[in-house]
């Protein structure tokens, strides 16, 4: 059984003193370019007397940046003294796929959100998420994991918390959620959560909390505020940091059923007609699909199958069959 | 001497011939995938008696949107009975870089709007700069090549013309440019233009207009209505298709020295600290440069060395050292 | 257990719709230049009222070709009216491998015909083979999966069918062979089989049939005439479709022992002394290999381990140490 | 000027010296995984006495088989009793490129055949053509370069002159392509041949032959003989070595006009309807092209645009948009 | 349970049959570029009568050359006459990996000496780790396996025997590796060795030595005479072979703990300021890391953490974040 | 004429300030993953006053290390206190080589010691060398360019001259190189140096010294100390930096033809039977290649064709056929 095997990542850090430390997490990879050598995750914990701990990481994809952003900064910055317990935070998760701009690991093709519970003995992808389940996850009360579309999808910045069995739970993470006070916010349901990093949290019984913020593989200075309010917000709400919420007005969404989601069944040059954050209605044209190898061709038209807000797109300007084009979200009361 | 040599592309259309026309210039490429295959380049041509000619381009770089939706639905739909004289629609020009979602040719990795005049016998990407050199340009009264910032650059939305020696040109330029109007104008006066597709035209006395229309590596429904807007007005403007311009303001911005540039001197993890369209004052924070290997070290601070509009910048997640951060731009009048 | 997990494949067929459906099979894959994409493989369902089924695939090695272009033939021709029962048709079993023109997937370098019984949470590959096996076979009652040699491999055109432990369900099996009447027949005792298509539906007692009609990376005219042929015979011999079958002549061979098989233990140039359908003599030069570094050098000799007629070779003109020569088949009765 | 620049390939070989030497051309070749490596091209020189000189080629192109079998032979079998004069034989010509079993250099994606007259400072690809020209192609009397269709290509076994200014040298280079005596025979008008070998050869008065064998990226024991027999025979035909030609029938054919070639203008899966050397009339569809995307789309047809006979066809299942697919010629005489 | 499936691979020697023969392990492997291919492992058998059979193989890892040189040589030189028992003689071990000049294989990316136990339906590398295991290892009385360096360490030469539960095998082991004798050796205690080649054969209960005896991925005059003789001497004290050992003095090392080894936090441009062999005091520099981006900036200091000899060290002259940069043994007794 | 064209390099030192400028060679390179991007070369100004210039490179291959160890050392540890005159450091003269690892450029594969005399409208190589010779070489008086063997190669660690026309310029070079004073040194004659920096440097009459000090694509803390003292004393030597020079003892060499150099003909696995400075004679067996696909095979054997010291030697354990497998060279006087 995989749980009685040792996971080999050894950490620079020390969880349990106080103060600030900034380490590293080891992952021994032998390869043909170094035979002994390691994965190296970045790690600051600081930490002063007793206390909630609040697990913060992004890159869990690594071409989404407004929490490396905003972490990597609250990292830099963060003094003990501010602290009341523990904030551990790893702003480069999936630190190989981060290291090259890309979703998933160019070691293993490893996709971090899609490999828990993970494996101590299985590739370094495997690895990492076996290291957050079994050694991170346990010293945490809430988690929060920063999201956002990447460099092929972009999103209306909202965070989100899920629909959970045990509704108690379910509270506290929405709780959460409305703490970090995104301009959106979003009660979802997972179909396919298996694999994910949030399920391993819930399942421990952690508070959890993600977020989308934005996309196309870049930030911008708006998204970044977002992000670090958030962040703030929710160590004050989580009792670690001292401070005032000073909520502001958010949007509540929903996305009810499959008929949110549009995928395209052609290859080519995408032309959207509506853009994100705007209204659409139920049968109108929201993109269109052209032929890249001739002119004079009639571009395929896709239309909305369910009226919303325009929630997310794809974001390059080609699109391949198959591709998710937008989701309509419903905003709810 | 190269100009002695014919261009091997040939094309399927007749550009004397009336009507609408859809085909192809085709480029013989003999290669290990295709011993006799050819590089196919779609093109329309519509055209209705005696008038002037307009050569409508986009995808001069292949990562470039606005042009290939807002020309491909041109192509589509203008009728010869709309036009008087010839409009010639180029909408993927450096066809191999567009369909590859590439800034240059993974043939060659050519940039075309750096290969010209080009070479009858050189690469490939020279034998398209060739081609329209020699045999598209001497065809045309007015030209339109519509760019954005493609992947890895983003763009305020501006129409611009080229500071020419000749002034009665340059005149007849800018009055397209304010023709196309776009919510941003620019007159630029290019430094290392030799190269450039831009100069090609204007040597040959042709009007001459440009964009910069957004970027990222994908496009909008705004910004497509920009370019879809523009066009429309330039073939008005031009007296190849009937009706009315209906200006919009427009800002009118210029980048007088070096100073507009800001380089990163360091590869690492990029937060923006404004937003295209804000203004920034010189000495100002405009951008960080984070590490990616490790937390806790101090991001380095880039301050803008004068004061204006931002303009443009990096688009992507991370940096590398040598790479524009911002242009900031002044406005003007 | 992974056949208590769902397989991720959606349909967007109704297999139990009456008329002509063309749709997909999606199945959704997260990747790096598309995080909510999916691969998309064509269906054709051809249904009216009761009736057996018939599963006709064609890609299972992307390479090959025969099938692919009998069955979108098929696809496209085939009305609802002309049916009684049931036609599923995909074409391009492996997809991704097919559209690359590969026999196995650039996803995953998976070998579709060595990935049986499939995982429905493992490689995309693997989910296909699942796919297949839990969802599509349990709807036939008669299968078949064209073959032919691939880029690698040139054969003689064959039908076959396995020695199987039920000797009822060969005889169905051997009778299908016979109607499908290709030039060549063969009865083949698979040694290895654990891991193919062929075994997962003959394990849930289908009447299977399988081909290898030709190869090198290409089809020809004469080989898709055999294919079509054969589907249409056997469409009629299941008594799908009405009408007659004329049969043809056709060379029963068989493949008795190892020494059918001859492995080049150098790499270098193939030269082939005898070509596909030719008898050959136990001890006699087939072929040769040459050495590439340098000339004067002898070449290599392979002798015939037995006589009989050259069924298949290895195909490119550059052979390497381990591959399979020549096979040299015994005319049966 | 380039011809005032020594070329840096030495051969290891003595052209001048009696007997048979197996050697090599060495091209020194600094890379990065060798910093003092060369580029090793196989040569075999057999010289007795006085006499005229053959210059034997294979391996121009990589992917073809029928020279560098046949050559290979050759120089292994050949003795210096047999000749008088001297042949030099290299059956590897794009060395690089024949070991990779590529039509193109890996090296520099040089196709040699379209690199002459090549350049003593260029790439390796351009070396090797500068070396030809200057070194070898003086040396001989006759030249004899043997080709196939390569891995993408198929052809009807051909031997071809060109038609050339000299009229006399024309007849030279008849005589030699007749005493090939290929099954067919062709009297070609190249109209983009100013970078090909044979023009090299030609404009320095040489009697030259070439051919098309075979193709796919292989060869056949039946193409090879016909190469190993023109082979004989031209050495017959130069006085170089005994024996008698018994002729066999030839083909005559002819490409008159751009009309016998046809081109693919999509993308997908190819059906040819007609198999080389078949008998094809003008308007009759001679291949389709099917959708690889979806199923139950109307393929493309393509349909001959003059009568003949089937002489070249692409090769492999798919085709792209731009690529040759088949090529029809007339039979003469 | 896969000890129940067929290892695929079959020898073509036979290791009862006396005399010497050189043959293949044959590991069909299927793939785009050869459907019925195979990986072919070099292997001598060479035999005599009764006796014990030594196991001995280098390419464990494919970059290191003393194995593979000292163990060719045997090959060829060694009679069946010297012989008493048996030999069987394994240069290359991970044949793909050898043969690419990569310490993992370029097929699978695997790292032999981390696949054991092995699968038999598992990736080509662990088929041969299977092999080895359940096929290979039961055949042997003293195995040796023969390792350096490879491309990214540099190591002192030495033998090694581990600590291991059974004193009397641990005993006997060390025997070994003394008659070997190095002029470095080795007891070492292995944290993490459940996937080695080393635990396979301990745990069977055979005489088991290795070694590290340079590295850079190259080998020299001295290094492969350290082999040959440690090969002849084991050979000798095994009693297959006749002869003397005159042992040489050996220096007794030990790495009693995690400070012998030094990994760097940072990628840049390694200084070495010891070299192999030399005495390094606690505390002192002995690696600098220099920035590669830019000149003037400190070098980061890397200091020993214990006294003692360097016995190890990166060989490139780059480093990156988390590889070991040296390790310190200390000298015993 | 190129040599009117202005390079698009541009400094961000200034070469006529006095004190410590640490900056760099900024080239303009736009490409797919930066569109505004440059490449970026580290240099090093120290000036006090009047006084020679001296030019200091290393990593004009990337893959030699002991130039960039030892002058990024030097540059961050002079003072402009120490110096009368100037120092120019670029420790990494091809720089896109160089933080690639490799000997040639990854952007254009340019190895840029054969790029001279360069192009300012080249590649990126040919820009960066045409800024050397235009722009550096001018400003300089004595000009350093170290290299070593590369990955590829291992050399004795040796300074060399050139033996030049102007035997004034000759002299003062060879002053140079005594002050230098490796272990070994070297007058050379380079039959083949038209396009190398030596060339160019001496061509505008420069006092040039360069090295070759060992290789293998590591440095040891030897070699370095090599380096760093040679640097000193040729800044004493040229009157730059005050001190002394205590000279000791150099083996001067000479490669008086081509039998020196000895190359394989085959592919294999090398075996050196003799290691770098020690003694070979004519006829000796120096180095043997075995086959990689089989065992018992003989191993080629190569045998010194002179006498003398061994130089240099193929480095990694692999060889293919040209590539220079050792250099044999004589004692001088």
């Amino acid at each position: 059984m995989n749980d009685l095997t040792d996971n080999p990542i050894s950490a620079t850090v020390d969880f349990e003193r106080d103060g600030v430390q900034h380490g590293f997490l080891k992952l021994p990879y032998s390869r043909d370019d170094s035979a002994w050598g390691a994965v190296m995750i970045p790690i600051t914990v600081i930490k002063r007397g007793a206390g909630p701990t609040a697990l913060l990481t992004g890159g869990n994809h690594g071409d989404e940046y407004e929490g490396p952003v905003a972490l990597s900064k609250l990292a830099q910055q963060l003094s003990a003294d501010e602290v009341s317990g523990r904030v551990i935070i790893v702003p480069f998760m999936n630190t190989p796929a981060f290291q090259a701009g890309r979703r998933t690991s160019p070691i293993d093709k490893g996709n971090l959100n899609r490999s828990f519970p993970g494996k101590p003995d299985g590739t370094v992808t495997e690895k990492i998420a076996d290291y957050f389940r079994r050694t991170l996850l346990p010293l945490a009360d809430i988690v929060l994991d920063i999201h956002s579309g990447g460099r092929t999808l972009d999103f209306l910045p909202f965070a989100a918390c899920h629909v959970l069995p045990d509704k108690h739970q379910q509270a506290q993470c929405e709780a959460g959620m409305r703490a970090f006070n995104a301009p959106y916010s979003m009660r979802m349901l997972e179909l396919d959560a298996g694999a994910m990093y949030d399920t391993a949290a819930e399942q421990q019984g952690k508070v959890f909390v993600t977020t989308e913020l934005g996309g196309g593989g870049s930030s911008s200075a708006r998204s970044v505020a977002i992000a670090e309010r958030g962040v703030h917000n929710l160590l004050v709400h989580a009792g670690i940091v001292e401070g005032d919420i000073a909520l502001r007005p958010t949007v509540m969404l929903d996305m009810p059923d499959g008929d949110c989601f549009m995928a395209s069944e052609h290859d080519g040059l995408l032309e959207m007609c509506r853009d994100l954050g705007e209204e659409v209605s139920k049968g109108e044209v929201i993109a269109r699909v052209h032929d890249i190898k001739r002119t004079g061709a009639a571009p395929v038209e896709y239309r909305a199958r369910r009226s919303g807000l325009l929630a997310a797109r794809h974001f390059p300007g080609l699109v391949q069959c198959g591709d998710t084009l937008a989701v309509v979200a419903e905003t709810v009361g």
